[in-house]
């Protein structure tokens, strides 16, 4: 029974357990349970390349439940990627290692997707699986398949109770992406102990309802059951598939197998003893691994080598044969450097308009100027295209039936849309948005936050940005949202006053290399300010200024920078000296340096208000302790806009009271 | 044709579509698509009594499409509810106005929910079945099943897009929670266009996947097939049902049903005339109803008081019988004044620890000792119990085979978690808290903004609570979330420091009457604060102080706030004069008095230093211009927790470093 297969299994298994057991620290129960099934996928179905990790055309595999990591950095170090060695694994869940506690993408080599945050796996998966459709129907030619591959996902009970997995599934059903293959561990056992708890619904008919092909591995520990169903799966071309692989938690280890405890926490030194002995494994030593095992990886690696040099064939033949297609495609893969160049030195990209116009509008002016120039540009809204302003004219829609369509449609599903961007741009080779009215971005939040910590510079149009929603009333009217995103780390969010700062607002996103940006956009007009400029790519920048120093400092960002200027025209009809600052992206003003940060704002002028038709929250940094706000202190209402604009106090008459009174 | 029922029907699309129209705002598509559904179950199957809105026992409906809040308010004026006139239905959507542009709970009388955002209807109404049958279970006895209501909820295809709507209908099946009836619009219409596009799922399989009981209507015209689903639905006592209702959106204006344009606004004066010819109605002038529709819905309104006549007769009966009964219902309907008399007088409740312990413990044991003294106590985590430390000893589990249980399982389902928990707080009767790791607060978000708009005071455990996590890393080290709910309107977010601050927390959590709290702790051990005491209910206060008026004030929560006084006592040998204040709850401490911030705060101090292990954002308010601050400023890392707050300069050594520098 102790074939090789077995034993390269057996190794997963070990390594897991040892170097959970020397961090003291970690989450054994999957990677014992699912082992064998990671093992008969890597092993013997994906296309991937130990010694080329970014090879364009590898199978996709995300671990969704990032906890598991062991299990994938024992894939990896066996496999020989990126010189995971074995001081890696033993360093697991130390500060500095490269066998972080949950699989971090861009910090080690191999892991395709931050996981960690349940469900989130599963969503960025169907954004990848979308993302190969798109290239492969923009890119591939007649014996030409430059891309053609598969996404696979491996996730447990956690994420199909995550309701972004319905959401995503729901979509990725609708769309037909037969190259997605989702490999359920289903061990019934949660935290609190068994599924039956809190979840015993039928998951293979909720699959089936999303139209998934479902399909059904009755012993986990069955690699010929595992791997027959795995060609199943790829041998639907029209449906996604599921396949549910019963499992046992912690398989292997007699005293913790099944049961809840075994988790998330280290298995203990004798119960790792045991298990080796279950195990019929040769030795006792930590991390001991025999070199039998580690051949058998490295001639798999080699094979799969081999698969890739013939696609670098292929490739090259298909870039002699279509020379305009490998022009396109280097401006799909090729970043962002040229855009910027080109972007930068067009003035008409950065005219201002010449009527007021809601900054929703004005960005759908600029999507619709960038399309053309960046090709890769993909994106839609969570079913609010004609109010976000979204829409790609004269481009199709992204749908089974037309995988080049540029036109996204997520339905009402905020948090899938945001996890299958960032799955698009995890992808590579295209350059994704999103959009939702600005109240909704709470529920893109979690996925918003990885975007942020995995770098990606996907963006967000972020419409209806204030109680400027009017008569839809406070469930629809963002408060505290804009300080949700300025407190993350690695973001922006750019909130801006009229069509030259939403210029910028756009080219700062897509020339982003790795940072996500928010874009924050009025559903109303708002006038043409004389003062905006480039420089809103600072950040924050003075937009309206009196002569020599000023007494007061009024600072604003978008539908209130014209506000502050109206009000700064009352204060200085008084004899008052008063500087108006924009402050579109304070994310961007605060890496500026010092010394700009102090010619915008000097610290000697200490009269200032921040006018904001949102939560105060986070001014206090500009304003300090002896300036004022004037923006919302609780919720808003219904009624039309400019109704509530002077029922909150947005009056250029208020503001200058406040300025006065301070 | 045109009997009193079709008349009664079509009033409420009259109703509607005038009211739209003359607020040049609104959502038609749903009211006039979904008014016989409505009309039927208000008409013939609920039990509600407009004259006692508040009666505990009357069946609850919410309109998860918030968006058709005419059908509501038509239905309310209709049946004579609190007096919703006419002029209220002319006002519709202006500022100030009864009838807002989405339904607002506490607003308008005869609104069960706050509802907008997509899906949060179908969550909160999961929450209200779950209350009723715990309800039921405690107090019903054998005749006298004086909690014994059905909860209704309809949506449409936005609602079913939304995670949450899955998350909280796999755990309704799971809990067979049979008088749960989901109204389901199917339309087969979306704003950006046919559902076809992102939404081609078979709904009814999903749902009965998740145990429903599945049900349709072919036509949602036809009272009689819509009556008889409702009938069925009631009639199956083991499963939640779900009734798919085929309509047309925007039925009876001939120039827009059918389509996305009858979704989102007005419908046209000349539809509009149109409709009212299609429909036969008998008169053009807009918000005309015939004195005879209004005379049928008056004769069910008396009819339906005599139910909760019924009703009150047997209550009475029932308060006879089981005077003890009597006694437990006033407690658990009673409101929190005499609890919180009881709790502020017993010394042992407000006590220190002895020793170093995670705040996570010390609210674990607070829980234990109010379960008793709050027999309306219940709630659970989303399956993080053991790490959160919510459960209740010696409690049951609330479960399909014991409803009385309260220690409650919701499944990795932190969105749908709560929402339920609003709709639990929402039935009345209980006091409920919802669980889960701070970092996935996020998750809650869009709901925990339902609860602060609603003034619902539900309780938030949200554990592990900084880079003190360690070892699981950035996805699970919360950084902005402290800022995400600081800067939410009518929300109390406490960062205690000990166990005192602790029992002050839930002391504040427990007795709010119109604002949600959340307790953020620690995973880590914390040191009892020789100065920690009750004026934690003030927000922030001075806990260490020097002689005489400050140098510098360091501000801190948590477990920064030890790490503060030990900076204190290096300054201090130093000759330094320092005060440090904690400040579990800005949102508390904000709403002191002037002079009281002032005594804690002084503003002639400009030395002031913040320190706290996760975002700055927010602190600016309190340090100023001349102050800084010791915090997180970007994501956290993985490794073991003493090691990360020693890295990223959370040692006293380091915060003196930062103080003197000033």
């Amino acid at each position: 029974m102790n074939t090789i297969d077995t034993m390269s299994v057996n190794a997963i298994r070990v390594l897991s357990a040892d170097a959970i057991q020397k961090a003291k620290s970690g989450h054994p129960g999957l990677p014992l349970g699912s082992a064998p099934a990671a093992y008969e996928l890597w092993m013997n179905h994906m296309n991937h390349n130990p010694a080329d990790p970014q090879w364009a055309n590898r199978d996709r595999f995300i671990l969704s439940g990032g906890h598991g990591s062991m299990l994938l950095y024992s894939l990896l170090h066996l496999f020989g990627y990126g010189d995971l060695s074995k001081e890696d694994l033993m360093n697991f869940r130390q500060l500095g290692s490269k066998t972080a506690g949950h699989p971090e993408y861009g910090h080690t080599v191999g892991v395709e997707a931050t996981t960690g945050p349940l469900g989130a796996g599963m969503g960025m998966a169907v954004g990848m699986a979308a993302a190969e459709a798109h290239l492969a129907a923009i890119f591939n030619k007649e014996n030409y398949p430059v891309v053609d591959h598969y996404t696979y996902v491996l996730g447990g009970d956690g994420c199909m109770m995550e309701g972004i997995s319905s959401e995503a599934f729901s979509l990725a059903g609708t769309l037909g992406l037969s190259k997605l293959i989702v490999l359920y561990d289903s061990n019934r056992i949660s935290i609190e102990g068994s599924t039956d708890i809190a979840f015993t619904e039928n998951v293979q008919e909720r699959m089936a309802a999303f139209g998934f092909q479902t399909l059904d591995v009755a012993d986990g520990n069955n690699l010929e059951e595992i791997g027959k169903a795995i060609e199943e799966a790829k041998a639907d071309t029209t449906r996604p598939s599921f396949i549910t692989i019963h499992t046992q938690i912690g398989y292997g280890c007699p005293a913790k197998q099944g049961k809840a405890s075994a988790h998330g926490e280290p298995l203990g030194e004798e119960n790792i003893e045991a298990m080796k002995d279950f195990l019929g494994w040769p030795s006792k030593e930590p991390f001991y691994v025999p070199q039998e095992v580690y051949d058998h990886y490295a001639k798999a690696a080699e094979e799969k080598a081999e698969v890739e040099a013939a696609w670098n064939v292929m490739f090259a033949a298909y870039c002699q044969e279509y020379p305009e297609m490998e022009a396109l495609w280097n401006q799909y893969y090729g970043g962002t450097d040229e855009l910027a160049k080109v972007l930068m030195e067009d003035e008409s990209f950065w005219a201002n308009s010449e009527k007021a116009e809601a900054t929703r509008n004005l960005s759908g002016k600029v999507i619709n100027k960038l399309k053309d120039r960046m090709p890769n540009l993909i994106g839609g809204s969570a079913d609010l295209a004609p109010s976000n302003k979204t829409h790609m004219n004269d481009e199709a829609d992204f749908s089974k039936a037309d995988y080049a369509g540029r036109n996204m449609h997520f339905g009402v599903r905020e948090l899938a849309m945001t996890a299958i961007g960032n799955g698009m741009m995890l992808h590579g080779g295209l350059r994704t948005y999103v959009s939702t009215f600005f109240v909704f971005s709470d529920y893109t939040k979690p996925m918003a936050r990885l975007s942020a910590l995995m770098k990606l510079p996907l963006t967000f149009v972020f419409t209806h940005d204030s109680i400027g929603v009017g008569e839809d009333g406070p469930t629809h009217e963002p408060i505290e949202q804009l300080a949700m995103f300025r407190a993350m780390p690695n973001f922006h969010v750019f909130r801006p006053c009229d069509a030259t700062e939403t210029a910028a607002a756009w080219y700062s996103a897509v020339t982003s290399k790795t940072t996500p940006t928010a874009l924050v956009l009025s559903r109303q007009n708002l006038a043409p300010m004389p003062g905006s400029c480039k420089d809103t790519l600072k950040g924050g920048y003075v937009i309206d200024d009196c002569e020599g120093t000023p007494d007061l400092i009024l600072i604003a960002s978008g539908s209130e920078v014209e506000l502050s200027v109206k009000a700064k025209e009352i204060l200085a009809a008084e004899g008052r000296k008063v500087r108006v600052v924009s402050m579109p992206c304070m994310d961007l003003f605060e890496e500026q340096s010092a010394e700009y940060k102090e010619s915008v704002l000097p610290k000697a002028v200490r009269k200032r208000v921040a006018v904001e038709a949102l939560s105060d929250f986070g001014w206090g940094k500009y304003v300090g302790l002896d300036g004022a706000c004037v923006t919302m202190t609780g919720f808003g209402a219904s009624g039309p806009a400019a109704q509530l604009f002077e029922h909150f106090g947005f009056t250029a008459e208020h503001v200058a009271e406040v300025a006065r009174s301070l």
